[in-house]
């Protein structure tokens, strides 16, 4: 199958790029070290002999050619970019995984009618230019080039500039075009096959989610003179409103999950009581039959909660998006892989958006999961063993094998 | 008694300056606003025939001289400087109206052995620079003049340039020496007195307060890939906790107040289960007897609380300030005048601070409360009657008239 030193020296060397000396990674898109790992991948890919693309908003890809040229490739990948400190294998597995199988396939010598395509992605974590998924989101249709083209980041650069002076602004006619399928390699970013202790998760989709922002609202008084009994203190009522939130998304029992990752009172100041309390929700729904109705439901909980308190709030929408069901003739080439070579493994949803979920749009589309150890993730402390590298990129040769039979 | 016209027409005067379009009103400490205003208040009490004197920290003082100059005087003000868009009365009542209260004993051309004193307070907010009360800190010893010299503004400008900038950097000579009595006339800026329909509030000492910071412990992980159960959510702990502060509050009856007035969830974003949450605590408590007892009750409630959460904290003091008593002869004095007046009034002590703490620790003193409408302070809605600023001003005179004999 596989060669595994291969690819730990791969992904050793591309890793060692942007490594800070706490072990975080911080590679983000399009600076300086981004434009270091996209140069050492171009090299690891022509080494290989592929024929090398970049399109105009930095995504590269690594073809393979097959007998016939006017067939769709089967395209691999993920991204290379990370967050500030991020882990090791987040997205770079999935790209130098998909070499590695290429590479190996190759070895075999085997004839093959289809092209066989390895794609790089531009911007998948979000953490310099919002949001996530630029690259695959431009490519399949989902944000104009204008629209990726102004995004800026904290300093005011925009992407377009960035994209640019790393010398990675390519063509508009190298872009993806038809494609066959699309397979992403990644790891689970969640806990759930580390406690399960199991090396595959076969990936049916991802999960839909919403995000919004609460305010609720009170009176601002000074925080000396005013009786328990005169307050209308928002902060207390939120605190009241998160609580029931929480309990509610802990007794649903089909993985819905819930997070308040934000929370501000306004006017800030410890002497006063908050007139406002602003918050987020993030709510992540795995099947589509009932995520409009668990969002009915969880607004309406709001709505009572918030009634109960003798107060009124305002709810602003930031993001929706529905969940995404992967093709399930991919599904079951993955499963059926898994199988065959022994391998423990689990259908599961993703919770976390991937370049995958664009991809799904234009192409038959599934993802495979290696385990995080712990969970862990965007965290120096990510990790994977690799022996469960090795299974996942195992599968994902099997499943490449299959498709450019 | 007074005249209320005069003090009507002074009050509308001063406070036309730094008058916002919302009604608000902005004179910060040291600002062009405050020059403004300390320019006017000179002029009324030169006018009044009074020595005018200002100190190295730029506190005001206008002297009424008696038949004996080596009596300590008798002082009687408060402070000019406002938060930003405050109230009208707040501080202007009390300067404004010892004044007004001067001025008509004055006019009864009574002879008196001790000086009479006014004195405006600089920086009594705290809005520009922190802490509150710094002149009347600084001349009472609470601060070094190293310390307020060095204090800087949020755009890094200290405070003994401003005060020379705007002209009111006096000399040490002329701070404070020996007080005999202070005496502060204020708005309550709390709801007791107008709900309860009364005029004049005696205030019997100052509520001591508590200032601490919680870090609420918990686990940073991806909001979509961590189910409910695998989480240790620092801000559900912290919201579990709020309303646990809220509640005991709620059913101390001895007029305890605690306030939640900041927070914030690291590492703050959409998308990630916050790592830790911090907020702060504000309590106030009336009775020395108990301040002590009912810190360490809250204490031990929130190490209780938190470990049936099962999770850790971490507990930092910003500030401390035991109860302040008034003068029990003041305070009876200030009783016995208003009961004269046969006005309604009631015994009751401060939730704010104010500069008669700090004087409290040199001499003999007391306050005056007037109602605030609503109890609303620190807002353009700030608001008091003028039956009750009379009211407020004649208790003032008598308690004046009653010490200088």
């Amino acid at each position: 199958m596989i060669n595994m030193e291969r690819l730990k020296a791969g992904i050793n060397k591309l890793t060692s790029i942007g490594l800070n000396e706490n072990d975080g990674h911080t590679r983000l898109a399009l600076s300086e070290e981004d434009k270091k790992a996209r140069k050492l991948l171009v090299t690891f890919i022509e080494d290989l002999g592929l024929v090398v693309r970049v399109d105009d908003f930095g995504n590269i890809y690594g073809t393979k050619k097959g007998s016939d040229p006017s067939l769709a490739p089967i395209m691999l990948g993920s991204h290379i970019d990370t967050v500030p400190d991020g882990g090791k294998f987040d997205g770079v597995l999935g790209v130098l995984g998909a070499l590695e199988a290429i590479e190996s396939f190759i070895e075999t010598g085997k004839p093959h009618r289809r092209p066989i395509e390895l794609v790089a992605f531009t911007n998948e974590e979000g953490s310099r230019f919002t949001p996530q998924m630029l690259g695959s989101g431009a490519v399949t249709g989902k944000f104009s080039k204008e629209y990726v083209y102004k995004r800026v980041d904290n300093e005011e650069r925009n992407f377009a500039d960035e994209l640019q002076t790393i010398g990675f602004m390519g063509e508009d006619r190298d872009r993806l075009k038809k494609v066959q399928n699309f397979i992403e390699l990644h790891i689970e970013q969640g806990p759930v096959l580390d406690e399960e202790n199991i090396s595959i998760g076969v990936v049916e989709g991802i999960a839909g989610f919403s995000w919004f922002e609460i305010t609720v609202k009170g009176e601002s008084n000074h925080s000396g003179t005013t009786p328990m009994k005169n307050r209308s203190d928002s902060l207390v009522s939120a605190a009241a409103l998160i609580q029931e939130l929480n309990r509610w998304a802990n007794k649903k029992e089909d993985g819905t999950v819930l997070t308040v990752g934000k929370i501000n009172a306004q006017p800030g100041s410890v002497n006063v009581i908050p007139a406002s309390t602003i918050f987020t929700v993030d709510v992540r729904i795995y099947d589509s039959a009932v995520f409009e109705s668990t969002l009915s439901e969880l607004k309406q909980l709001i709505d009572d909660k918030v009634q109960a308190l003798d107060t009124e709030y305002e709810l602003t929408e930031i993001k929706t998006q529905k969940p995404v069901a992967f093709s399930p003739q991919l599904v079951n080439l993955i499963e059926k892989e898994s199988k065959e070579q022994k391998y423990s493994y689990t259908k599961m949803k993703s919770g976390a958006g991937h370049d995958a979920m664009y991809m799904n749009e234009i192409t038959d589309t599934a993802m495979i999961f290696v385990p995080s150890i712990n969970g862990i993730s965007h965290s120096p402390e990510e990790c994977t063993s690799w022996e469960d590298i090795e299974k996942g990129v195992n599968v994902l040769y099997g499943v490449m094998e299959r498709l450019v039979e």
